[in-house]
């Protein structure tokens, strides 16, 4: 406690900063970051454990700023504690190429911890990162060493507060009595539209509470240092519930229009600048300066933050003499990397064995692999029994005091929030000890879009275990049956979509999704039986497409994914056996894996010469791509026995024949058929 | 009050035929409609007004099954109040082409009010519905005259509770104070993973008091019906303010396995279904029974039914003569007409008009129409300033004790609620007097996909104002920068995307939305201005896309939507002045609508013989059924002024021609160069 002028130079350096660059950038949102930069300072120069050296250090404090739009001050902290972001970088503020983007994006920025501004998402990220926590702690730690015991801290705006996902995992997170996790409200009355009292009259902190929140009060959020300071310490001191702090700030303070949504989101006029910077004693005619007492007062708590590095290092150092696989295991972890060898327990089938519905060779996968991956953690949004995504005696994750599991579970009951699942995944990906998974039919994915793109943006390693991925899953009708489910997701830059026919290819498909570091993967299953496949193997299937039945002087490749893949088998003997037609057949488990192997592979799958026919039950959006005609749905489905469905849609071996005997016949004329893989020019990627 | 044992007989007669239905087609979920078999008949029986014989009569109480799963309880209803429902239909019970599907589907069943399934939809769906009351009885309401006064009855269970869709409808409803919707909650503490306690012990009650709603209780949902009467009469009682019931019950009620999950999502087993019928005084041999007297007990509620819809048609008569204008109005808006040349104020532009940002061409229609479209009603998520969704002077719909509107405001605050907005404004289209538009970001209608998807299945008028739709929006950047958004929507069924390229194909993206009774519209619009374009007519682009720039001897076709046309006219001189070639422009404002044209105009639009190039800033994805090659970005965007942008991804005149000279080499020779438009086969839409 006791703040000095110091202090206050430095929270106004924040906002001066802030709007210096908005300005400059003539775009921006000043208001957030002025308004908040009292608890910022606060928060990271007397509360946040941090390392500006070292932004990957295990044990840091994670700060999320869930209002991202608010980044202006994430970047003005980053720069004033010593993270690799430049002044310069501060004046690049939302300009090309630079690492300071319109909204806070973690793969680019030092500091960054999760990539925000699509309101919601943050501080379901931070429930993610808290879990996670939670987990590594029960796990890893000894007695004698708590190696882990960092805080998450989550800034938040009313907007965030609104949005349905921000309520799913704060339910979650009241349910998990996550102690770890520090929230704080940026209670200004003001969103985009004007005062909150427009649309947002609720009891907040009420609500939070009814979540099984601890909730706190600081009702000068500009001038209460001592107060801010105090609730946050309180909120530390209460081990088994999340903490809420309403925060009373006034958006743009110092602004001439403090208070009102002027400020929200757009710079501050160039004479409102001046009066700013001289009601705060900066020189009006400079721009981007921070007082050089501002740099030592941050460096000093830097310092601090790299100090309580060099000791948790030594104590970790020790933790390596008394428990060397734990200490190994977590280096492996912070890496990335998966144990040696744990491919060898991926299960292999050949066609003798029996039909078995892929989101059943999910549940083998996960069962083989658990034991040798134990970072791998996830659940399913209350439909474990149809998702199959939990392994025979799994610990849930649960707090003890509920008698239904404890911090070191594996298996996450989610309950049926699957965009409040996406967002936590991203959460505990971006921890940096776990790779998570979460189960949910493949239609309702789509509840999750927002947190979906995010993990690919973002670049985290989440996998979606996505079971029902078609009109194959019958009775439950076209309420539940994805048509442009998989045209949604294989449109989103580095995001790999399966959709595996048979065992080894659910194989691949979690081999590829497991060693990808980077991106995401959402795995769609069948929840009907499917033959194990002559042709498909491991190694075949993880270049994304290939082929699966070779066939001389094919007339017509037949190209296919997942639950059709063994129709189109069948649609080739009829073909041959009553239409004297010749077919190959190509499986193409995921289209973005395939788009990166070598064109010359490509154009072997996908030859010159003959015409091709894909075939998949929903929107045949994007297979021009690959094929010359298309055979899918593009309508809604039908409730009925899945069989009885396939068939009203001619989803049958003749009804494939029909529809590549047209194909054959409409391209017979046509000399030299080109491949859709040549292109004219390589795509912007 | 008071009932009798027939009462009783027609509640165990929902539980049997639940139980035969669920059996006969050897899936669903028979517990849900047997815990709540009690509170469907006295809420059916004793309390709603409806008439089977009009399930279209504009004063019925709306009830919606927010638990969609349990369609059989409503299926049951249905058949039994004499709505045109067998008891063929029930034995039909999830077959292909039956009017009982696995979900309630309101296009296809009588009685349905929306479709649900899809877990949080029917409870915001009903928030719309009691919004469309609320507006309609303020604005048709007369002395003497309660034209409108019905209720909206919701059930809803645990799973909808946790969905954040709900939590965004249910705030709202509260601020709204919506005294007209009364929600009962089937508190069986049982969802698909067991018991609720594993991810769901928030004090829901508390949550939904923190919203502003009234709360009550029942403690004994299986006995106690005067106690669930009471309760629903308690709720009519409070006028401002919506009412969640918790009525505890149990799931499965009657079966051996009551009060467990088993019960949930599969039928219960021959020897269960024996012994239920015995203990409820069914005959075990008979499949399907309903007593006469059960029949007898429901028929008498639909003739009440049907003497006060009778009753209100001699108000209406009588209203006619008084108020002629607005029974007129009110008669036309429920045929789904609209006035009579209203058509006739949409804008239309020349090239001489200034650039305009599309946004603002929207801003215009809506300014022009919302005088002559009454039933129009809107509003944003949050973000009215940067949509441009409000016209000048309209007034809220708000509570009037918030002096910030009235009911018969038009313009709606929905708060940051995208996924609730969308959910919303189904429920206001399904009202049937008005036609709802809501406006967010492009890149933020994803978060509402679940609602949108059902938009198109159930086949109702809304309307996405979905501006700032591409990376023309700038410093924002990748986080809010659409690519795989339009790929998304477009691959949904019945469903239009509209991405205008200026003034005329604005207004004609508004005439085909707002004239499509059965189709809901996305319309994507610019941030950035947008040239009038030579060549564009509203009546041109009402066919979904046209030759806009027509050229004798044209080497190659430039397809483009939205922003990147105007580009595409550049490029066509850059290539004639610098590369000597020829080009020609197509616009494709709407592939759907384009779709359904008859052929030999789509292939005058895309014709043979000329290679074609799409040109739009986001994936490629799905361009290839239109067009030879794609310029696209299959990656995500980048924070900058909006022309540094489009420049660092060669989105330049320069750069389209650049493209297109490498299509124009690359098709060179290919003799006979077939249009994309020519297929094999019909595909089954």
């Amino acid at each position: 406690m006791g703040y000095s002028d110091t202090d206050k130079l430095a929270i106004n350096t924040i906002r001066v900063l802030a709007a210096d660059a908005t300005a400059h950038a003539n775009s921006g949102h000043p208001g957030a970051p002025m308004g908040m930069a009292p608890v910022a300072h606060v928060l990271w120069n007397k509360i946040m454990k941090f390392n500006p050296k070292n932004p990957k250090w295990l044990n840091r404090d994670r700060f999320v700023l869930s209002n991202g739009h608010a980044c202006m001050l994430q970047y003005a902290l980053l720069h004033l504690y010593g993270y690799a972001l430049s002044i310069d970088d501060i004046k690049a503020f939302r300009s090309v190429d630079s690492i300071t983007p319109g909204h806070p994006e973690a793969h680019d920025t030092p500091g960054i911890e999760v990539t925000t501004g699509p309101l919601g998402q943050g501080i379901s990220n931070a429930v993610g990162l808290a879990m996670a926590q939670a987990h590594t702690s029960a796990t890893f730690n000894k007695p004698g060493f708590e190696l882990v015991n960092n805080y998450t801290y989550c800034f938040l705006g009313d907007g965030c507060l609104m949005e349905g996902v921000s309520s799913e995992a704060s339910s979650l997170a009241g349910h998990l009595q996550l102690g770890n996790l520090i929230a704080i409200w940026d209670d200004n009355h003001i969103t985009i539209d004007g005062d909150t009292n427009q649309a947002f009259t609720e009891d907040v902190l009420k609500r939070y509470e009814a979540y099984g929140w601890h909730t706190l009060t600081v009702g000068d959020g500009e001038n209460d240092l001592d107060g801010i300071e105090a609730a946050i310490k309180k909120a530390q001191e209460v081990k088994d519930k999340p903490t809420l702090i309403r925060l009373t700030t006034i958006i743009g303070y110092g602004s001439k229009l403090q208070g009102t949504h002027s400020v929200h989101g757009s710079p501050l006029k160039a004479d409102d600048i001046k009066q700013l910077k001289e009601k705060f004693g900066f020189n009006p005619e400079e721009s981007f300066a921070v007082p050089q007492e501002v740099y030592d007062l941050c460096h000093q708590a830097a310092s601090r933050g790299a100090a309580a590095e060099e000791e948790w290092n030594q104590l970790f150092a020790k933790y390596a003499e008394q428990y060397k696989s734990e200490h190994d295991d977590l280096v492996r972890r912070l890496k990335g990397d998966l144990p040696e060898g744990w491919e060898k327990s991926l299960p292999v089938y050949t066609p003798a064995d029996p039909a078995v519905a892929s989101r059943k060779l999910s549940e083998t996968v996960l069962n083989k692999i658990y034991g040798v991956i134990p970072e791998l953690i996830g659940g399913s949004a209350d439909l474990t029994g149809s998702n199959l995504t939990r392994w025979k005696g799994a610990i849930d994750f649960q707090p003890p005091s509920t008698g239904l599991g404890d911090y070191t579970g594996r298996y996450i009951r989610f309950g049926v929030r699957e965009h409040g699942m996406g967002a936590i995944m991203n959460g505990l990906a971006a921890y940096g000890t776990l790779l998570p998974y979460g189960g949910t039919f493949l239609n309702f994915v789509s509840y999750a879009a927002g947190a979906v793109r995010l993990s690919s943006l973002s670049q985290v390693r989440t996998i979606w275990v996505a079971t029902h991925d078609s009109i194959g899953l019958g009775e439950d009708g076209p309420t539940h049956q994805p048509i442009e489910t998989l045209a949604h997701f294989r449109a989103i830059p580095n995001m790999m979509v399966w959709r595996p026919a048979d065992g080894n290819e659910t194989s691949a498909a979690y081999y590829v999704a497991l060693t990808s570091k980077h991106t995401p993967s959402i795995i769609a299953l069948s929840r009907q039986n499917l033959p194990q496949l002559e042709g498909s193997t491991i190694e075949r299937a993880i270049k994304g497409g290939y082929v699966l039945h070779e066939q001389e002087g094919a007339q017509i490749t037949l190209v296919s994914t997942g639950s059709e893949v063994c129709i189109c088998i069948d649609a080739v003997k009829e073909l041959a056996e009553k239409h004297n037609i010749k077919a190959r057949v190509v499986s193409i488990p995921c289209t973005e894996v395939f788009d990166v192997q070598p064109k010359d592979y490509r154009l072997s799958v996908l030859p010159d010469g003959i015409p091709s026919l894909s075939v998949e039950v929903m929107s045949t959006l994007g297979w021009e791509r690959y094929t010359h005609e298309q055979f899918g749905l593009n309508r809604f489905g039908a409730s009925g026995a899945y069989k009885d469905v396939y068939k009203k849609f001619e989803f049958t071996p003749e009804g494939i024949a029909k529809r590549a005997i047209a194909t054959v016949d409409f391209w017979k004329d046509v000399p030299n058929i080109r491949s859709p893989i040549n292109r004219a020019f390589q795509q912007i990627i």
